[in-house]
């Protein structure tokens, strides 16, 4: 067993049962963000999350220990992804990255947003000519020092 | 000449003479995200930008041309970036890439968010803990369609 | 269980029981294109559609389940694709992809167009000289703008 | 001097003179796909095509030989395309590929559609939901033999 | 059950009873290099070819009717092969490959050999020094054309 | 100077001088394609060969002692290729690859067909329904030796 | 002019001078690994450290601006590096990686060990069966939150 | 069975049982990056060692011969790892690479440190500002020699 | 079953038995290298050969006729190994490739190496200050010849 | 001015004046095999060896001073090499990487054989089948110890 088999046994129950993440996020009480991500095997659980988990997609006393254990990370089976949804987001860092980049020294210096002190939030956006999708980034900004 | 010498040029003139991106953003009266991009040859300028653009960083008749012509998008020297900054944006679409998918699709069905019809703010988030890069991003979504 | 055992499990049904994509799609009420790039698991099946699909092929309630749900999409082991049919295809984007680009613009400008609004109807085109593959194409051209 | 050298001095001109690619083509008397993939270094133009070739983008002697030099083909800088507008091209193949594949096989049998013996023609198609691209392809389908 | 699981069979099926390809396409009435490429996944038999290929491996129905599928060619595992024998074709193409191209081209113009309109015959060439494999491949003369 | 710019010469003064490689291999008095692959810089030239080449093309002293080094060998830029007529001979390796392996082991066990002791001869071979290209190549067979 | 023109211009010196990194960074007044990454284009100088560098190694007023531009960060050519001194510290990512992994994991859960609030200390280490080469490594542990 | 067979036993008995490699490396008598890297596949152990190793994770006499085997090593799936975690080092190598190249050649001269003749010591840092990571690495010397 | 099988069970019998590849070899009565290369399943056994290699790992007849088929042969995972010992084989061609090439050329003219006609003997070279690995390779030269 | 236009230069001026690399071996006082590496950009000279390799090749004080620099090593330009010469010795660790590392597993337990106190001498073998290469590589042991 690995945390790949415990990964597809949730989106498998998920399917047959008809699961919302957003449900599933309510009942951990965490954002939808993270939860997703966590069942995806992305994130790591502590025991109430994993238990929670656990109930909803009727998991093994072993399948929850893997939820606790720190996954080797990374969701996407080719470097360029090929899904289409995905893919917008991979264009979006080849097009803006040196837009980020260029922007965010500016304002801040040497350094990176970090993706580890990160969080998000994604949500619809009504709009008249057609909803869009909405997503809010926060990540820390961590600075370069001299030594 | 080329797009990627109007686009060098701009770079090496911005570093000589010590321009800031927000500043040009102003003059052109768009947001320095777009106006950014399309200094680093990722979007398209029209006359009267190009003409704006032209004035501070002293760009010749034929210069401004190559602003006005849609360029080869794509910002990035390799498939997966090296630089600390940008490989970060790169790691949220692996780590969170099928996450976004799952979220989107449970709210809006099958379909993507456009990275056309999309637009982006960056801003600073002031925080007791470290100030945080805070983007907002807003793409139209668009459905897959039976036919 | 997922949807990739599901395509395999139609495929697989499809050759034992000599099925043909024109069938199916009549069956289902959708052109030819659209229905078996949904078979393959490339496009998502709404309630109707996949008990039809269900039904043809005789798949139970879990995999109808799986149609249901939006795949991870892209359709071929390989980024330059090895079989000889599939690379001429790619071999027109590789040959024609500037054409493409420079053309698009030229009537449209600054934009893309799309491949998710879009639809294709693929048909026998009888020549003296050997009959022709026709396919026709039609992808809503969506604009950059700036913001 | 090499082709590249003939092509980007052709799309430098264009630049330069603000030409059309239509209105090139309408001088060659054949169509602005041949025409323009033929400035782009993908075809091979004839003594009286390369000398209107020529005259419209001031190319000496030499440079019009080697418009008709049959040039190495291929016309993009790297296997995945990073431009947008090319890469939904590309999506195209990687989502419908195998479809492409089930379809002409089903109507023409084993073989593949000719990318040599191939036309196409791109033009606007007026929607009031927003105008499309519309592109019709014609192959020559080449069946295998035995032997 | 797939082409690739036929094909291993009809592999693991000549290794057991020590078959011989030349014997395989004598009972099929064709060419040694077609007949094997055909057993090797790689070309598309009809019901009367399926059915002495069944015989002479002991298929089942349904996987003689996976004989009769198109299959998705491509026979090797990696884009550059490893194994000796067939790195020596790949090097051939690496370094006359670009002899290939001029000499075809001044002999028939813009064009290519067609890989699909093809044959081939490969025989032993006796030799004092040494025997020779020889290689005569035929392939149609397919040229570009203008439209 | 490097033996790249020999051949970079050598190529621009064939297409300036409309100069025909049968004509040059002629000259040479050895085939075509040897002498092709040695202008385009795949093989070495013996001084009163390079004293001819050099004749015909215009090349310096010591222009021509680049000639008669041993050139770094592979004419193509990516290990795929892109250009068209070279691709087929890369599908046939891809598709034919194991059929060359099992006949020629077939016939003559273990050992490759030398890609070095080896000579080739391509011709038109005139076919009322189209002219097609006829290549022999003939090369020695190396067996693998236990020891 | 670029960075890495800045940086080529300093090796150069550097080689043509004779100059020591350690001397470089006693003047600058930080430790030799952070002033060395710099002169090398990974890490951004301030006006001083700049105004340092630019007298050591004779550079004009622009270089000494491109000095404190924040730089596309990755100092290797190929992303598995083939000098054997840098591939050694590659080595030891592939062989120990998922050793960091578990270690770090067990000692401080979920989370990495930064690579931007890091420093080290790279120094000799006297040793009778040979000298060793003695690294320092501190980065702040990032811890990932739920949100 | 193999020796990933045992490693991932190793690894999903560690998580059934809540081992702990501190621990682990504590009964074997050695260090835990040590053990903690031959527990992972990557290492190789004698025969006592062996046998802790068995009794701690229940393995049987062949698995533990698979231990004193000396494994194909290497840990990662991809060359660029997509573990936030691990690409850390990565990244460490590709911005530190050519600072490492330097300091140690001008400490040393031209020669490597081992990655074989190494060991190294992971530890927490007690930092005010927030724990830190601590890696100390030492690796022999091995300079070039002429020959 | 395939040949990778067979070798599999050779691999895993060895370790459970603790067979040593010399004893192997002695015997087949032929050199270890040889011996060693065609149980991983890189060279072809005769008959005889094969008898004496499946008693000794306990095959049953079928698995001694794969023995007896010419192998698909490379033996690596990767293209550029991760296996240290391997890598530093790996390491020797990158480093020393262009000084093979110009000292097999200076001393043999314009050919290669053969990696056919070829054999080698690899044991321990007593040393004060370390053993040392010590290989003989001898191939045949095969020089290009023009025709 | 960087090592790789020294390089350069020492080639040029070696095809212009017909220098051999065994007669700068001899003036340098070292084997062939380590003078070559050192002229092809892969080994570090002393002063004294630079002073020869200078006057031999007529090099300025500033490039014997970059043959005294350590140089970024690794001479090949693609990780799979196209020279047909040095592809063999690629293939040969792609053919026997395994052999490499079971035989020196057997006879020295784990560790690695050098490529850095390593040493190697390539001579003519003559033979009455034509003339062999000889190589005898000699590289220290090196053992992975426990710690």
């Amino acid at each position: 067993m690995s945390r790949l088999d415990v990964t597809e046994k949730i989106i498998a129950t998920k399917v047959a049962k008809g699961i919302k993440w957003a449900d599933v996020a309510a009942k951990v009480g965490l954002s939808k963000e993270w939860v997703t991500a966590a069942c995806l095997g992305q994130m790591t659980l502590d025991k109430k999350q994993a238990d929670t988990i656990g109930k909803i997609f009727g998991l093994s006393a072993d399948e929850k220990k893997w939820l606790m254990v720190v996954p080797y990370k990374g969701s996407l089976p080719t470097s360029v992804p090929t899904d289409p949804l995905i893919y917008r987001f991979y264009e979006l860092v080849s097009v803006y990255g040196t837009t980020f980049k260029e922007l965010i020294h500016e304002e801040f210096g040497d350094g990176i947003m970090s993706a580890i002190d990160f969080k998000m939030d994604l949500k619809r956006e009504p709009n008249a000519a057609g909803d869009r999708v909405n997503i809010v980034m926060s990540g820390k900004f961590l600075p370069y020092k001299t030594y």
